[in-house]
């Protein structure tokens, strides 16, 4: 990351920024571990929470533990700030909002009176999960899936325009053809229905009762079946290119700076210039044997 | 697209069709935008407006969107037919049917009086909704998923006819072994629960009440979990060739023959000759000025 | 095929020879274009028969077309056997197997007086519809999907017995923790449970009931969703190398009748023998330039 | 497998040894047959005992026959520990837990009185079934997809750690838009239902019953539908690659440093130069002896 330290950090500050931002001492690495630790159990906690069950006879512990992971996410992100030169910046970012969104729930149950109304309590309830989007920055590096993934956005977008439009068709003619007495009561229900059909989920809820109904949905499931085979075959093929392009060296051509040879290349493909600076060129030889 | 303008075209006309037709000109480009926004509006509200909830609240002003929307569609129509020279090779054309498709269900309403019947209108409102087609001209290029859908038509083919031919034989089993209590009635609804079972979509309208039938069940989910990897197979490998043809070029090095260079490639990277023979080596220049 | 001839075969029969085992002139591509039709026609007659409400209705003439169809294919088959030489040894074919099949339960419920009753007719029903198989020739080329098949068998009959192992560990799980009131009635029905669930079919005829049974199924459903990938995996590399070995050329070396070369390779791998024989090798060039 | 035989050794010990855990001989290859067989019996006896109506009929004769390969798989494991140097390290690793679990079981419900009792004999039936994991040292090879698998492990972990989270926020959503009604009882019971819809199983025993919780649904859906395009994509990728690295020599050409040449290659494929540096070019041979 690049938030820069405060210009007159001094020790603890400094030593500070190391362990919380970077992980490549002991102390930040075990700093990395404490926290993942920390964010699973809280969120395992919410999960219990919330099956009634538990939350009648633990409930009162899950509060405390709950107030407890609070107060160490608040001090942890006291600490961010405190050895950060532009807090703000890190509190605007993507992880700043999230550690933010991690704590301010269970702080405003406690600071708002009308936050402990059931409705507001829920919502409270469900964005303290998103805690769990903090692991992020430790598994989401991946870059060959995001290059393969950036790769193949444009078909992919391509395809889902295409399956909607699809999906929109068939739920349009299914409207029409079934009665709203088996679940087709208007044209979003059918698209939900033709949502859960093409993409083989099939929970049952919605099926179609008339024969005609039923040889359309055939030539739907058949589509769904098979069309699935358009992004795997993109990101496949885009993995492989990914993978591939392992083989072209980072080195830049001593001659004219080109940088993407394959690692196999003797000469420059952009100016002929011998690459292998540790041998001698082929040609020159020649030449120098020519001249003498 | 290659329809002609009018000959003695002037002025206005000449600008229209840039507009409407082309878009590569800022003008064209903002006609593009907002026929893209108008067509997705106006099945929003056919979307909406077959939901009884919010057709009986606000279904009048449904009703004057959607003759809001006719009557541009239609004007837009009339525009495109004004500034082509031969209006009714467009009119025949795909999107020249789609175009019609758009407008005429909603005239037909008020000028047909017979339309007015439930049945009619219900039929219409779907056909209004083919529309959406429309957007097909701006999503439609893909040219390397056609490509790759080209070269694997006939595989895709071979595997469908495969597939319909293991339904039906598995449907005849079923509809001999099952009772039709459990819904195996005849062997077109065998069929259709075949279909259901293979492409793993699953409704659970009709299962299997015997053992010998969920064995055969068992075998034909099995079946179609694993046959899928047919036709994503035959896909990817032809996505992987439509992206490596595009990279290499065909002509071999006049020096060495090595014949598997990339296309951005101006020497070869086995024995550094100049690649482009139609023009001239900028090594060579060089020597030739050192030489004079 | 290689179905010979009957010696002494003159006139007619050679050309009935032509006509039907052969598709290269235009009266045998007639003949094949007919067959196929008649073919699907007569499958069409049987899957409508099966429905009720038109074998109620049109039972009659379905029964006369039935008979029509068996006649015309008995006809041909006597053809068939007619004009070969060792007819004994195609009826013990896969396609003479299918040609008696398609015929004989027809004519079984005329001859055999016990044949009328219910289950026997339903029977030959079923069989009846297998003569579908008979169009597997005019579709079962598919070389390239063949040739990727064979080798990706190994591969994908290691991933089937994986798949019925994990199977028969989750259902014997299964069958422990959930009652059999929710359906867990047996191993065998907790297997038809695990492959309905691992081929992500899901009917929902049997779900889990209890808190670890809703468990262990997340672990299964993902397992399923995700292990799909090995046999498309396997299948996509096979397919990419079938295509790919269109890249070796037929032809065979001169010196030392090595036959799988690269269409790019100019000297054999196996014994370094000049491949081009439309050039000149340019060490014969350098040998020939010493000796002078 | 790397059991090492007692020291002392002679005659019948040494040639058990090779007969139970070699596979090269005849009698070790009729051995190995037998013993998976006797496996394949041994687990279907113990399927067909868990279906009642089986049970209640032939369940003295499945007592004798599971008897019958208990004492046989005793004998078997009393043989491999006789003719073992080490015997206790085999019954510590994978196949000797195995093969105490396949026996132990039974013999638990003669000697253990408490054994008797109903749960207990269930969960000792399950336990039997595990004797099936014997067969995975006859099918566990298949080098080429571990390898494959082991290359794309750290990808697919990342996948199934992003498929938790989105599993994880959407279940949170439903939960505070769904009333417990439909199902969505608490955060544990919708993570069942939001893997159940995105790994495309759909059993339909939690559907969404509001207007939003469907829209949510459909994208849901439409998510789990596409991102199985991820690990197959990357499977793909790292199969090719584990099929094409088997193919070609890490070895350059000494005549012209051409380093991508298939195994089986013996001269070149670009300049003709003998490979294979530790024996002789046949060539070279030859015109040895024509200057002699």
């Amino acid at each position: 990351m690049s938030f820069h330290l405060a210009p007159g950090a001094e020790g603890i500050r400094t030593r500070l920024f190391h362990i919380i931002f970077e992980s490549d001492t002991p102390g930040a690495k075990a700093f990395d571990i404490a926290l993942i630790i920390a964010i699973l159990m809280s969120v395992a906690v919410i999960l219990l929470d919330s099956v009634e069950a538990y939350s009648e006879r633990y409930g009162q512990y899950f509060f405390y533990v709950e107030w407890a992971f609070t107060l160490l996410f608040s001090v942890e992100l006291a600490v961010r700030i405190y050895c950060l030169e532009r807090p703000t910046i890190y509190l605007k970012s993507f992880y700043g909002i999230v550690d933010l969104i991690a704590i301010i729930p269970t702080w405003l149950v406690l600071l708002v009176p009308g936050a402990h109304g059931l409705v507001m309590v829920r919502i409270l309830r469900v964005l303290r999960i998103f805690r769990i989007l903090r692991l992020m920055e430790f598994i989401g590096e991946g870059r060959l899936l995001l290059d393969a993934l950036k790769r193949s956005l444009r078909q992919i977008l391509l395809f889902f325009s295409s399956v909607l439009m699809v999906v929109m068709l068939f739920a349009a003619l299914m409207y029409t053809i079934e009665s709203p007495e088996s679940g087709f009561t208007s044209i979003p229900m059918s698209m939900y229905w033709a949502i859960v059909s093409m993409t083989t989920v099939g929970y049952g809820d919605i099926v179609p009762a008339t024969s005609l109904g039923k040889a359309i949905t055939m030539v739907l499931m058949l589509l769904g079946y098979s069309i699935i085979a358009v992004p795997t075959g993109v990101f496949s093929a885009q993995v492989i290119r990914s993978i591939r392009e392992d083989r072209y060296s980072e080195e830049a051509c001593p001659g004219c700076g080109h940088d993407r040879h394959e690692k196999r290349a003797r000469y420059c493909l952009r100016c002929g210039t011998w690459l292998d600076e540790e041998s001698e060129d082929p040609r020159q030889h020649k030449k120098d044997k020519s001249q003498s």
